[in-house]
Formats: structure tokens, C-alpha cells, sequence
């Protein structure tokens, strides 16, 4: 799995009580709301993404995840978060799960959005906006 | 706490293995996903509420909860529901929680709707069309 | 509600993508996700809490909440946290839900433990370890 | 993806209103907590897994899901479930995700296990009687 050096962006997530499941490690399913939040937060905080009115919208066509370690409520996780492949109309990010200061990470997902009109729900290029800023958190090389 | 003679509406719900938390047992938090799970499956499937368009619309400003015993996964739970209060602009549902063939609540609980203008957010008096199928649904009598 | 005065004890907990529901805002079952988040963390990093192999363990008994405003991923939450009541065998909390930096509570709720031996699940007086770091987070006076 | 034709087990699951996110359909994330539920139900309902006690236990070590079309309450899902692959101490799991009664899809997800000691967490050989009922759960050929 890649390391810390591979990932542009980073965000910090408190896990919750209920991350636990009755083995008392955060559940695979949490993982996923891991990705949605660093993603779409990425996207809100660098003004790309509106919810409520923008257009074209990002459909999540595909997901993925690898686990190597666990993890646990109370201690909190480091996203890190990239551009792996940008498409005509998707766009595919990879993610790094780390436990706070860890050097390995303790999963690694793929998260691929396709972009679609509002209303069509029809894909549609990648508005150019989206493309240059997206360019700015390619992955960097394999470094893991 | 109530038994089930006490309410008019039921709605069974697949428990899921993320419900239990690290003690074995559904976490608290869950019952609160059943109790809106039902309030608002009722309301859409009498043809009340439409989530994308509807106006006025629903804003939760109370629910509680008491727990009188354990539930886990995998087993499914029964949740009854009646309306205990209709106010100018609010209703307050009491929800029963079941284990499955269970004669004794594992939980009740309360949740409040008050009515407002989907534009204004302002508190607007409950449509008549609302009241009386609401009324359809009132509680019995305390019976547990 | 209370103010942000009131509270001894405070948690920063970021929100979610999946917190967010079909009205673009925070579900209301989610505070209660917070509220156990809160309690358990204070308890764990204190030395009270051994969630694996602690003897008595903490039943939850009641929950509720008053909601007064809407919240919204991705703004994270500050948590505020204090004792309400320490009973024979009890605590009840009081949790303020407030948005970064926001005066006034979004949300105020209340989250009972009852005490109970971990092979016997009967109520058993609260150790007095426990009581004593618990004192020292008690409520101040209602300022809000 | 996969027909209906193409799973031998199958379990239908109550959506729940927090289920749909801002977009108003379901969200990504919980189609994960559906193979999860129908997985590991399965698994309990036929002897095999004991939460609590059982070892050796699952460790989930990857997951992957594609999107075909969208989901939202308060429809119920019919998961579709079958043992794609069956190594000397791992379970691959593939899951059909339908809407009630649809035909086709609405997604397609991979759930692997691999089984440690309790306490090792070591990878261990899948025991006999697992083996011997997880062939019975084999996928059928690719029909969809």
C-alpha cells in the first residue's frame, strides 16, 4: 500500500462510538464514509461542488477498498486523498486510511465518479474548472 | 412501557451486523433510525409526504427514547406506531420497539414534527388532509 | 438551551457526507451517534472506561434531544459535555450540539447510564473512582 | 452484471430513511452495510459463525462494489448472495443488489473474508464444515 508521501491532500476524521462493531474495530463499512466525506469536503472547501444547485452532479459508479490493519473508536484517522486517473467524464481518486502518526496505512480505497447533467442524468464532459483543479492533487508516484 | 395492543401501525425492519456495537447489542443510536424508518415510510405510503417537492415539511425538533431491554442482529424488529398528539403545527408519534414476536417493548420512544414552510422555515398549521388521516392513527390506551 | 458556559468538557467531531439527509441537512438520529461519541471518549481517556474488559458496565437507559437549529457536513460540531446527575448507580449527561465557533446550541440532549455488573446485568453502585472523576465535570449553572 | 438467476441465497432488507443522502437516493456507503448484514446472516443462520465465541474468526480484507442504478426509501432491497471463490483460509462473496422485484441490478459487490485464530490472527485453514456448506452456496454460471 502507498505511503503517506503518495497523498496531496489530507483531512483528519474523529471516529465515532458506533465506527465499533461487535469485534470492536471500526467496521469495513465505515471506511466508505470516509471517502465520501474527504472527497465531496475536497470538492465543497475548493468551491467545485454544489449540492444543491450544480450541474453536472458526480455519480459514484465504482468503489473499492483494501484492508491491511484495524482501527478503533476513540482514535481518530488520517484521510489522504489524490487524483488517480482523470477521465473525459469521471474522475477517479485513491484514498489512504492511517491511524493517527502511523506510517502504514491501515486500508486503501478507489472512489470513481462520473459526472452527469442535473437533469439528463446523461454524462457529460468535465467542466474545465473541475479538470485544472483536480490536475493540482494527482497522485504522486507509488511510494508504499 | 406500552404493549403492542397500543398501536395502530406496525412496520417490521432488518436489523444489520453495523446496528450492534462493540457490547454485542443494537447501539442506542439505531432505534432513532427505526423511529424515523417508520414515521416516515407511514407518511409517504398514505400519500402525505413528498420528500423532493412536499410543502409544508417536517422538521424534527424533539424525540426521545427509553430502553428496557437488549436486541441484536441478525434478528429482525417490529416497530409500532401511533400518533399520541396533534397540535396546530406539530404531531408527536410514540413508537414501540419489538424483537420479533417479542409481547414486551424493548424500547419506546417519542419524536415531534413541527410543520413550516418549506421556503419561509416558519411553522404553518397542519393541511386538514394531514389531520385526518393522522387522527386515523391515534394511540389506544395505555394497555402495558 | 444552555450556552457554551455550561459545558466543562468539549469534543470536536467532524461530520459526514452520509450525516447529511434527502433535506441537505444533519438527520436528526445523528446527534445521538455525537452524544455517544462524547461520553464514551471522555470516559475512555480518563481511565474509566475499559470497553473489552470493564466491570461495571454502563447501560444506556434514556436518551433525548431538543433540536433548535440545522447543521450541515461539511461544518464539523463541538460537542459540550457535563454531568446533569450522578444517581446511586447512575449518570445522566447533558450534551450541547453546537456548530464551530456558532453561541447558541443547535441541538441539546440527555444520555442516562445505569451501572450494571458485567456477568449479572443488576445495577451495582458506581465505583468510587468513577464518582469522583465525574464530580469533577458536573454541570455549571444554567447559563443560556 | 449478474441476473437474479445467478444467486442461490437471497435476503431482503427494509431501507431506512437515513439511508438516502442529499441527493435523495441511497448512499453508496450503505450498499456495503447490506453485504455486511446478508453475509454474515447467512453465516449465523447456518451454524457456522459465532460472533462472540467462534474461532477461528473473519477478517475482511477487501471489498469492492459497482453502481448500476439508484436505490432510495423507502423501497426495500433483495440481496442476492453466492460464494464466488473458496481459498484454503479465504471466502470471496459476490452480492447482487435489486431493487424489489427488478430484473436487473442495481449493483454488483465482492466481499472477501480471510479466516484467522482468535487470538493469532493468524490466517488459518477454512474448517471443514464451512467449506463443505459455503460449496453448497457456489455461484451459478454468469447469466446476466
Amino acid at each position: 500500500m502507498r505511503g503517506r508521501g503518495a497523498y496531496p491532500v489530507w483531512r483528519e476524521i474523529a471516529t465515532r462510538w458506533a465506527d465499533n462493531d461487535a469485534y470492536g474495530h471500526v467496521n469495513n463499512v465505515v471506511h466508505y464514509s470516509w471517502f465520501d466525506t474527504a472527497v465531496n469536503a475536497w470538492l465543497i472547501e475548493n468551491g467545485l461542488l454544489d449540492v444543491t444547485h450544480g450541474d453536472p452532479i458526480g455519480l459514484v459508479v465504482e468503489t473499492g477498498c483494501l484492508y491491511a490493519g484495524s482501527l478503533a473508536y476513540p482514535e481518530p484517522v488520517e484521510i489522504g486523498l489524490g487524483v488517480e486517473r482523470l477521465g473525459g467524464s469521471s474522475v477517479t481518486y485513491r484514498l489512504g486510511v492511517f491511524a493517527r502518526g502511523a506510517a502504514e496505512a491501515a486500508a486503501e480505497g478507489l472512489f470513481t465518479h462520473v459526472y452527469v447533467g442535473r437533469e439528463s442524468r446523461r454524462p457529460v464532459p468535465l467542466p474545465e474548472a473541475w479538470r485544472a483543479k483536480l490536475e493540482t492533487i494527482k497522485l504522486g508516484g507509488r511510494d508504499g
